[in-house]
């Protein structure tokens, strides 16, 4: 007869413990495959507990399939196959990655501490809550919630001029998760053409969901199309309206001129839009979706303009792409939230989000023009070029004269400036983009900056 | 001379109304490309206007690419290359689905209007706004907030037994999102093997994400590894601890051949534990992450516990595979904005997570018993059979005696009950499945059910 000292039991309650002896023994061979255990009446008359512990105790293990049962015959330990088990090996804990504190770091697009409007949103997302109570309570369209996409829609007429059906936005996780539902949408095996430079993300979450990509070298008007003959892409990805990291716009010609290749070669484009907010001077530059809505697929995220916890992006499919979008990929859950969803829509409805962008475009404008004043009063300025286009959170250095540009980053590196070249950006090894560096300028504090700019004006005079 | 009639402008701007004429006449080729423009100044004083007003026109014609300038020579239009585009093809607005109003909906998983804890949620929500401001400056780590992942852990650790990394945890954007970061971990081109019947979605997401899959017929114990010979596959989905559609629990014996299976044919089991919080009687089965967590990636979600509208899913890898995210999957942006990370944080670690499931669990039970109740005492029960594992939102109405599935689904669709049949849910045409139907109470309103109950047993009787 099973017999087992309960006192041992600790603070688990008697089926538990019982429960566990009986699965130990099973699981180490003590009671053998085929072997009849006692009665639930015997077992707990031996121990002095009431049957309806042993009866727990016996339930759990026949659910867990420890123990079988045979009509009229009673109770019997299952087969475990255990042989194989091993001794777990202890998982090693990561080492915490230790942020390293720059003096300067113009890697950083990190905003500013007092720029979200914490407390509008907090107040959207309270009206929200008593609003939108049960948009808790069903899970998001594959493509949005239908409030967001009209929002989204009319925004963009106001500020954008296009003319936008809210059925063809696509809402998502970010765009990285937007590109894979492109990957999917295009199918696997295809090649997409990404710019050169340009961000290289872009081209890891395609070949990362199963395309290969090809770098296509842009010139001074963006992508060329006699680069992409032979390439037989199916989809061509660029910024037009401010390339990174060299910000340039693509002209008018260009465009019409890749829109017609991509209409001849059945080919899409990918209008990543992810800074046309702040442009700081003039209208924003009109989209390419704009002029062509069958063949471009426009994207644009609320990380870049809100703040970049908020994962909420968007893409406009043209019509073709969104029947297939409903047939291939209809059966996908929303990744946002249906609540932020309703808070985004309730934050751009009621004009928060226009106040947001034009507060945040002039403050952008001012800090930048007071980063270039403080670029141009160091003795660094006769060392240097500033290439900008009156747009986006970043602009270029370039250093006239030759210096090593490895080098040169590297001794401020040492110096704790963080700062990458262009050519960090260039896929293949571009000479025009050499002595070219990036000034993101949005995490530089003023205070820090002559001092950074010393520093920089040492290392080109070794 | 242009000259332009600056009083049919309507609302707009001097400067943007003057942009618009002269970007039209370019676009349309009455301005030819290369023509030389009026200077700034001759144009303002043909118009009467300012010369800033010309400028900002100018200015944004130059940046959009209509417009060049030649040092010294002036402005000239740009060439346009237009001559392709066609006139714009309306959308159609997409028709709106309505949703059929069911007399009873047996296919709903939606869960009860007052089962979200709205009050606690939201509180929790105004608390984390306030501790965690600055939660919504940065991007989340492409793994999810450590704090989450700690709060995750530690309810692993107490409510299934587990004993695992925090470092070891994934969060993303619901377990499709997840679905597709293990197709990019294993690699495109592989072979997934998904239990047959089984949720046919999760098939749809790999193969829509480039992998093949095997769907493996299960036996009573659930997939079998003899029918997995020569398959050659790199994961094995199953959801042991209860079984979709069939409720079926894998017993321990056959827990063992898996993970030794996987363990020889170097192969990953992919444990979905999507419902095991809701055991009604017993503990809740322990996981084979438990047993090994070196061939097991384990997953869940907040979408069934909480509400289907919060996006939120985890799934923890084995070390080797942990190296592997961070080497390949390292770049991606997390997908989860941290704000709502923080507030499950907050709502776990404050132990309002295990309160709402244990009133769940609760809650369901008492329902199910309900409805198992009315099911009993209608004229219905004679000609059923109920197969349940105390466990779950469904549980599975088999029908004795032949019935011709389809005609008895589509005679119910006709008077509004909607059911779908566990053969809904085969890959391949299984005859055991046959006769056998999902019952989703949890959407199903006991006043509707006796109703249905009876149209249902009329059908029987046809």
């Amino acid at each position: 007869m099973l017999t087992y000292d309960l006192e041992k039991r600790g603070k688990i309650s008697l089926y538990e413990y019982l429960y566990q002896c009986i699965r130990d023994d099973i699981l180490s061979g003590k009671i053998k495959a085929g072997e009849k255990l006692p009665s639930k009446r015997a077992l707990a008359k031996n121990h002095g507990i009431s049957v309806i512990t042993v009866e727990n105790a016996y339930a759990q293990l026949i659910v867990e399939g420890y123990v079988y049962t045979q009509e009229k015959k009673g109770y019997f330990a299952g087969k475990v196959n255990r042989q194989y088990i091993e001794p777990e090996i202890k998982t090693k804990k990561r080492p915490e990655e230790k942020k390293k504190q720059w003096l300067v770091d113009f890697n950083s697009n990190h905003i500013m501490y007092d720029s979200f409007p914490f407390a509008t949103w907090s107040r959207v997302m309270r009206q929200t809550l008593l609003d939108q109570e049960n948009s808790f309570l069903t899970s998001p369209a594959p493509n949005g919630v239908k409030e967001l996409r009209e929002a989204i829609a009319n925004h963009l007429q106001h500020f954008r001029g296009m003319d936008v059906n809210p059925d063809n936005i696509i809402v998502g996780a970010g765009t990285e998760y937007l590109y894979s539902m492109i990957v999917q949408l295009l199918g696997h095996n295809k090649m997409i053409a990404v710019e050169d430079p340009g961000y290289k993300k872009i081209g890891k979450v395609y070949e990362s969901n199963g395309v290969k990509c090809v770098h296509v070298k842009i010139d001074k008007e963006g992508l060329n199309i006699n680069d992409l003959a032979g390439c037989n892409v199916s989809a061509i990805h660029i910024s037009p309206s401010h390339h990174f990291p060299t910000g340039r716009v693509m002209p008018i010609g260009r465009r019409h001129q890749l829109l017609s290749w991509a209409s001849k070669n059945k080919c899409y484009i990918i209008e990543d839009d992810y800074d046309s907010e702040f442009r700081f001077s003039g209208k924003p530059i009109p989209t390419m979706a704009g002029i062509d809505g069958r063949s471009v697929i426009y994207m644009n995220t609320f990380s870049k303009t809100l703040a970049p916890s908020i994962r909420i992006a968007y893409m406009i499919l043209p019509d073709q792409l969104i029947e297939t979008f409903h047939k291939k990929l209809g059966f996908y859950s929303g990744t946002v939230s249906s609540f932020e969803q309703y808070t985004l829509a309730n934050f751009i409805k009621k004009g928060y989000f226009e106040r947001h962008i034009n507060r945040m475009r002039n403050y952008y404008r001012d800090y930048r023009n007071r980063i270039i004043h403080a670029i141009r009063q160091s003795p660094i300025y006769s060392k240097v070029t500033i290439e900008e286009e009156n747009a986006g959170l970043h602009f270029i250095l370039g250093i006239k004269g030759d210096v090593d540009d490895e080098k040169f980053i590297k001794t401020l590196k040492d110096n704790n400036i963080n700062i990458s070249g262009v050519s960090d950006y260039c896929y293949n090894n571009l000479e025009e983009f050499r002595h070219k560096f990036i000034i993101n300028y949005s995490a530089v504090e003023e205070e820090k900056l002559t001092r950074a700019l010393d520093i920089m004006n040492q290392a080109l005079e070794k």
